[in-house]
């Protein structure tokens, strides 16, 4: 039984963390039921019941993530940059007509310099990191499917840059020409590096990718998958120091990833910090909910 | 009845030209069975009987394109850059152990910068164009499911880059997370001009192409794949333009794309002039037909 369970409800993935009374995490479940996979009117039903075991009257649930996109559960509006942890906790969006106590943070978007960004999930992260690393201000890095780059000032998100380096990585690497040409999908560092070397030179990205297949003879095709990551990796590192100053930076993610940006930070010369996502969202989700206890008179 | 045909033989498409005794063309043949959907073994009947109203027994056949690639007839070895026209036709392959007299133009090959790039089939338009121009230096574009730049100096191909432009903007429009904003595949010159726009911006690639997603809802879904098609080949043509000292090109191609690059080149100040594909290929076929008549002593 718990006070506060924490679910992180993206596009392809369901993940909760149930915390006790004192916020310790006591239980984490998680499904591929991402909110792609459940239709419109059964978003209730599905979570009550992956959550039964642990559920009590008083419970409350905070939920981030594309759960609260128009295709999602309830679309709630995005908060605008400069947006602050405060600034998101009174605007929790409260699931109407059902007894459980269920909130959805909102997203934030960004409208700077002519361009639009938006990121739902990524903001509990950063707040979290930034809480657990007693900063005010940062530079993260969350790698993934769509990447994003966001600047941090006095406890606020300023701005972001969301890159598709992910998602253009995986269709390239299984759908286009170049699938032909990968024999592995085993990481080898060093033909990594040697992308992230093609990255740096001065032709782009639409000719450097097609270098992993003119290559592939020569760096051997076990070693093409790891090369086209470097290149496409390498290009987003490249792109994005024009747009922020970034001589050190966060990276909040998963293990994996992490470590191939680690490789690719280094490389570019930024120093990386790494933050746990899990731990950095729970650290976000805390406060949010003494904001809900307190705000709403609950306990 | 021929003297010479001309056969284009690439990855999905085949095309002949059937030129009479004066070289003028007197046929055309195409069909979509590209060298990919014809059997190793079975190239040679293919051919026969898809020109058997057309062939006499003095004919010669020059074929260019992957068919001499290594997954097609013959695998012919490439010619290094700097590469000629009159160098192609001393390494022109021919096909063993059949009666007819079939040819294939050896690609071409460039290992300069530390990279390795590859034509097949694009080398005989390029010297073709240079002869219907009366030039001996140029600058060219073959716009493309795989673009390539090509620089040419005193009639021979001296460098070149390929950028998998098409291919990625076919993927990103049909495969990825943007195909959901897209509602029509008609093109929109203003939205277009828009995704030339953020393509000049200082974020890259895998940046702007998210924005045809986070802007989807303002520039309406029936102009997105237009948005998107500027931001792609405006990125071709802004990296192509740190690599290659171009304010002039000729563009070589089917007149949908040559249409689009032309807006798009003219957005960053390159001046262009356009020749037909076809009419190139048969400018430089009737050189190799010349020199092939004159080793060999047909006729």
């Amino acid at each position: 039984m718990s006070k506060l369970i924490l679910v992180d409800w993206g596009t392809s993935n369901f993940r909760a963390q149930v915390l006790n009374e004192k916020l310790e995490e006591v239980h984490s479940i998680s499904s591929n039921e991402g909110m792609l996979q459940v239709q419109k009117n059964e978003f209730h039903a599905y979570l009550i019941n992956i959550l039964k075991d642990h559920l009590e009257e008083n419970s409350i649930i905070i939920m981030s993530g594309m759960v609260g996109s128009m295709n999602g559960w309830i679309e709630t509006p995005y908060v605008h940059c400069d947006a602050s942890l405060s600034l998101l906790s009174t605007k929790l969006v409260k699931i109407p007509n059902i007894k459980e106590n269920i909130y959805i943070v909102p997203g934030v978007k960004s409208l700077k310099n002519n361009k639009i960004d938006l990121m739902r999930g990524e903001e509990v992260q950063i707040f979290g990191a930034l809480k657990l690393l007693n900063k005010k201000d940062a530079m993260f890095i969350l790698p993934g499917t769509h990447s994003k780059w966001v600047e941090v000032k006095n406890e606020k998100i300023i701005d972001f840059n969301t890159n598709m380096t992910g998602e253009v990585f995986n269709l390239l690497s299984t759908k286009s020409l170049l699938a032909k040409s990968i024999s592995s999908h085993v990481i080898n560092e060093d033909s990594f590096t040697k992308g992230l070397e093609l990255s740096f030179t001065n032709t782009g990205l639409l000719n450097q990718i097609f270098q992993a297949r003119a290559q592939a003879s020569i760096i051997g095709e076990h070693n093409v998958y790891s090369f086209l990551s470097g290149i496409i990796i390498g290009n987003e590192i490249k792109e994005m120091k024009k747009v922020f100053e970034c001589k050190d930076v966060i990276i909040v993610g998963s293990s994996s990833l992490n470590d191939l940006y680690t490789i690719a930070l280094d490389f570019y010369k930024i120093k990386i910090q790494s933050v746990d996502a899990g731990l950095a969202t729970k650290e976000s989700m805390k406060v949010l909910y003494k904001e809900i206890r307190n705000s709403r008179n609950l306990i």
